[in-house]
């Protein structure tokens, strides 16, 4: 979830701005889909850590200054999966979930030690191939039974296994 | 919205049905996105009656015993707009409305002379090559601006002008 | 869920209806909420079986001919959970999903053996005295935590537990 | 919309964070609702300028460092009402509309010469004594068909008049 942006904020102006107001993010769940809509897997990244750690995140970063939700949407989404995966941006701005990632754990579900990040998060269906680039290894396919596993939710720092199964729920494919 | 479904219900039972209990419908708004997922045009449904009047219609029908609402989206969206229209049928099933049309005018915005059918309403893209089937003439891509003016508003019967309306609104498209 | 409507439907006109198309109801997930909205506690309807069976349940019940959803709501609260309950009908009525109970098991996660009935799934604070009323013995208000946990889903019938899941990962109180 | 939050962000501070980052928001639709939950009015904040031009607003205001979305609606909320207004803060955070507020005009319906603002926006039945504070003179009740006239609609500045027509498309009172 690292960004470099020459030109919009300097690293220093950044960490100014992290420690005196919420900041705006987006994220999508990558999901396949079949004909009538109904969801058949959620797309995971995957990153290995230095020691080793594995971890599974979804698709996030910051709003920029002057930049719309759903550009914003498209860029994380060209950054993450490449830029053949032809994510389908919904035509409503309405989130399925507003999550809110505190410095402090334990106010929310969500936690973001870095910064206080206010996340409009949206399910983008995304019917093209998936090349994850940046900093991610792989983005790996689940059914919705695995996503919403013990196992795949371990691996989901952060709160973001409890925003994935949010989005399951709102698709209706928690069971 | 006339239906003939041979092996469902006859003609009396239908009738019968209707004079008891709300009939659940579903809508569908087509619609053009770019790729940022904005919506640039609104297909509206011509039909002209046997004295001339012009009336435009959204995507409409009823939801068949034993079928998902999402079959039943998909159904509808291929019989008024042909095989090849590609709708994107959406993930979740809440719907951006749900609209009841009483026989009684004025309860709410929305009429049906014939029944009380309550309906759920969604937005749906289609990518491909719209060709309408049944007994409507042609389908007309609006912009959100025309679709929302007084002129196409006020062909559109039964309280649907509102329901546009509505999903205009949703998409962050009323003027 | 049992249903006496005396003038609307004839028990056996009701059974034929059950046969032949969905049948519309609304389901409310009864909640306590804090000055700031945030959901403390969920309410169930208990039910014990002649076999000393327990269940615990949503509020239910058909929407009726020429009834509006938000009054048909307001009706079913009335009838479970007593007539000072004091259920804040949303002002919207998009809800937060859309149940369709099959009377096959298996296609969706919510079963109804009598019947296909399609279900508007909505969230109501309730902040008065609640007194169940007809069938159910008791309201038991849980925890979100206790609400989602394998002891209290198991009691929860027909996939209404997982109706309730989706409720509480609406309201951002999905562990 | 002026605020001074002593401790928070140094007036210049806020300016630069304004011209580097998109800055997010909250509003409110203050509403009156019948039993059954229907809008009957919506309350709208007067304010008369020193050349006399008058506006109408919504509730509206930042959302702080630390604070959750829920809290600044609440405080935002007793700011422009008063302290015993009794805002029924929803119990999901889930908006019914994401409005975009940018410097340069045309962009979106919404437009803010001071900054980039991102408005997370919902509907709050208010059953208690309003007495506007800070510099609104008053809080004026609306019809539903009031509020969506070209009277009112031309008063409410930076495309606020849109946000209430959206939020009235919401709950079915947009005509």
């Amino acid at each position: 979830m690292i960004e470099t942006m020459a030109g919009w904020l300097a690293p220093g102006e950044l960490e100014q701005a992290r420690a005196q107001m919420p900041i705006l993010y987006v994220e999508a769940v990558p999901v396949r889909v079949d004909d009538s809509g109904e969801v058949t897997r959620i797309g995971l990244l995957l990153r290995i850590a230095l020691d080793g750690a594995v971890s599974r995140m979804l698709v996030s970063g910051r709003v920029l200054h002057h930049e719309r939700v759903r550009d914003a949407l498209l860029r994380h989404l060209e950054k993450d999966l490449g830029p053949v995966a032809l994510p389908r941006i919904p035509a409503s701005l309405q989130p399925f979930a507003v999550a809110e990632y505190f410095p402090t754990p334990g106010i929310t579900p969500y936690h973001d030690p870095r910064q206080h990040a206010v996340s409009l998060a949206y399910i983008v269906p995304v019917t093209g191939d998936c090349r994850p680039r940046q900093d991610a290894l792989d983005l790996v396919w689940f059914t919705p039974q695995e996503a919403s596993s013990p196992l795949v939710q371990q691996e989901m720092p952060g709160g973001q296994g409890v925003l994935l199964k949010q989005a399951l729920a709102h698709v209706g494919c928690l069971s």
